[in-house]
């Protein structure tokens, strides 16, 4: 992140005000990012239950349509949850954020508060994403190992929402790191020097 | 965690020394886990690697043998290719975590980058545990949605070994994640009241 030499400057600029907590209010990036990972948890969600798809597939010599879904598959049903776990989860930290920006007593204690529930985010969607990833990459390239065909040149479209559900939630939980980094650099500017 | 009423104390405790940091030393508990990070993270990386299986299978009518690698899935390529970051990266830490309790002057900013680093590799095991989580399941209980047969019950040891990692490495995930929670804590209670 940025050097660690700039909050002693910070410090300086605010000391007219002794009651509040030194430094630059973060907060403000702290409710775009929570905003970020709500709108990435709802896109993800979204488009997940919505691929459903029906094809026509070759079963004992005559075509009988086929639905896929993502019902179908424990590892889309735990990402699925895991995001609307997430996606809760950064409304209510945003309004809590939005809550304290004027009131600075609070704000070293819901920093801290912050750390310990993001971390236990990031193992959920981090882990939800790579359930997801590993199986959707089963269904995009199958395994010939074991006898497991590919199924994306037949449910295209469940594939092509599948793929983009997996990417934006990854960029949901890149989000949640730096979520992660920007309370621990903030609750750190709070240290005198 | 703990409740937040009680650095005032260990504060008043160590107000004799004004060099020091104000606060209990987790330093120690900071070692002991990063040492259980290390401990599970090789477990896991042997216990996978060792998970090779070659039994008979029936192909065109006559049993032929089939081995069964980890390396044969890219999902548990990627899992032992993140824990041996991670056992490494853990390697690292712990020595620089007992460089630095006899160095009290270092320990604020080595916090910070530990939050910053520990962040990452959590992003990083959690969504490794996922992902080889999410194809071993496929392998134990198979989808019959899209044709994958289970395959645990062929190669019995290959399944053993890769649950038991998968198992080990969840444990590692939560220990990275107590990590966290650790160095926030810490850096919190240096913060003046």
């Amino acid at each position: 992140m940025a050097s660690t030499d700039k909050p002693s400057d910070l410090e300086y600029a605010s000391s007219s005000t002794p009651s509040a907590p030194k430094g630059f209010d973060y907060f403000k990036f702290d409710v775009i990012l929570r905003f970020l990972l709500f709108a990435a948890s709802l896109v993800a969600v979204v488009v997940m239950v919505t691929s459903n798809e029906t094809e026509l597939v070759l079963y004992k010599g005559r075509p009988v349509p086929q639905p896929a879904k993502f019902r179908y598959s424990p590892a889309f049903v735990y990402f699925v949850a895991a995001f609307s776990v997430s996606g809760l989860y950064s409304i209510i930290t945003t309004l809590a954020s939005l809550s304290v920006i004027k009131k600075p007593e609070l704000k070293t204690k819901l920093l801290l508060h912050f750390i310990f529930l993001d971390a236990l985010i990031l193992g959920i969607v981090a882990s939800a994403t790579g359930t997801a990833g590993g199986v959707a990459y089963v269904g995009l390239k199958g395994n010939k190992h074991v006898g497991w065909l590919n199924i994306c040149n037949v449910y295209g479209k469940f594939c092509k929402h599948t793929g983009g559900s997996i990417a934006v939630a990854l960029f949901g939980t890149i989000v949640t790191v730096f979520l992660i980094w920007l309370s621990a650099y903030n609750i750190h500017t709070r240290i005198p020097k």
